[in-house]
Formats: C-alpha cells, sequence, structure tokens
C-alpha cells in the first residue's frame, strides 16, 4: 500500500458537517462529488497527501445510513491507495483477508475501489483504491 | 494542521492484531511502545507520511478498554500533526471545540497531545499532536 488516501467519516447532514470541518481543520471543503452508485454524497477536504471526505447517504437503504443508524456519525472507512488494485486484491485474498466484492468498483474521485470486509480486519472497514488513468 | 500523523485502531490483542496488520499493509511493525499514563501499549506501522497505530488496553478501566466493551474492536481515533500545538488548540476552543483536556499531554512516540471531545466534532475524536523538540 502506498499511503493514506482518504479517511471516510459518516455525518447526517454536509450542510451541518462541511462549516464545522473547515473550522475544524482549518481548510476549505474542495470539491462536493455524488456517488449514485454508492447513494452518497462526498465532501472533501485535503490534509498533507491524505483526504478527509464526509459522507452523506441520500438514499434509505445506503451503507451509510445504515451505518448511521447502527453507530451514529464518526469514521466510517480508511482508503489505502495501491499501484495496481487487481494484484492486491489477488494478494489480499490469499492472506485470508474477505473482499466484500470480487471486481473492482467505479468510486469517488475518479477512482477504483474495493472494499475489505472489517470482519477480516479487526473491525476495521479497509478500502483500496486506485486511480484510474485517462 | 498539517498531515494525518496517525490513525488509531482499538484492538483486544497486539499478539494477534500485529501479524494481521503486516499482512493486510504488507509493512513491517516498526515499534512496540508502552504508554503507562494512558494504560495501552501501541505499536506503528508506516504508510506514506501516517502512521497506523494498534492500541492495546494494558488496564481494566482505560480509554481502550472503554471502548472495546461499548463499540468493539476498531477505528477509535484520527491525530493530526500541528505546527504549535498551543496556538491550535487556542484557535480550536474559539471555534467552539471542546478540548477534553486544557494542557498538552506526554503521548507515544515522543509527543504532546491533545484529544478534542467526540461530541463537538461530528462524533470523531480528533487528537493533535506535535513533535517534542529535544
Amino acid at each position: 500500500m502506498l499511503k493514506v488516501e482518504h479517511i471516510g467519516i459518516a455525518v447526517r447532514s454536509l450542510a451541518t458537517s462541511i462549516p464545522l470541518f473547515e473550522k475544524l481543520l482549518n481548510a476549505p471543503c474542495y470539491k462536493k462529488e455524488e456517488v449514485s452508485s454508492e447513494g452518497v454524497t462526498t465532501a472533501f477536504f485535503q490534509q498533507g497527501e491524505t483526504k478527509i471526505e464526509l459522507l452523506e447517504s441520500m438514499m434509505e437503504d445506503s451503507a451509510i445510513a445504515k451505518f448511521l443508524e447502527k453507530k451514529g456519525e464518526g469514521i466510517h472507512h480508511i482508503a489505502f491507495e495501491v499501484a495496481d488494485i487487481h494484484a492486491e486484491m489477488k494478494r489480499l485474498e490469499g492472506e485470508g483477508f474477505e473482499l466484500i466484492h470480487k471486481v473492482p468498483k467505479q468510486g469517488a474521485d475518479n477512482k477504483l475501489v474495493c472494499f475489505l470486509h472489517p470482519r477480516s480486519t479487526n473491525g476495521v472497514l479497509v478500502e483500496l483504491t486506485q486511480e484510474i488513468q485517462l
């Protein structure tokens, strides 16, 4: 893994949380993006080489809606940048980690992504992410 | 804030979780350290400019023991590196954030640290950290 690409934080309302995180991080929200396949709207802040990604649900049964219902607002996942997501998925599956999907998906921010199930990673929802070369 | 200095992850057993994270991150645990003031033993991995810090409780009533009891294993906090912790504490208090302690404490890894209460930060336990100049 190359670096912590972003940290995902589940929030009830971007309208409330974007100004809160702008004050907290002393940095502007530089982008908002809908990821309709996941049923979320995202908002990004840069901190060094890592992004903070706020996630608001757009649908009742999205993963973020379920997380909020169960656990409330808070840290949702850690995303690591990888050079070759297919090779890394194969390596991790070989090590006994459980991939939530077998083929990378299109994520926010022009990325291919894959999630590992928290039951195989000490309760941590881990995302692998690789930038799509245009 | 300068960067994400580390991400803290609560685990029940370093003996189990260190080999798990070595496989997950494909990187060695490069240091273990007891922080007796917090009642925890920590283990560190480097990922780009950010560390992953595993936290195991050494005492029944440590913050990590309480977290594990309430929420189970998982992501516990995000630590941001700051240039001047005293100035940043003052700025954040002025913005309405709630500091858990009013004076920086000695943390793991040769740092001065201060925590913000999650009820003022969207459920995210935020740590400020500044390297102690020797």
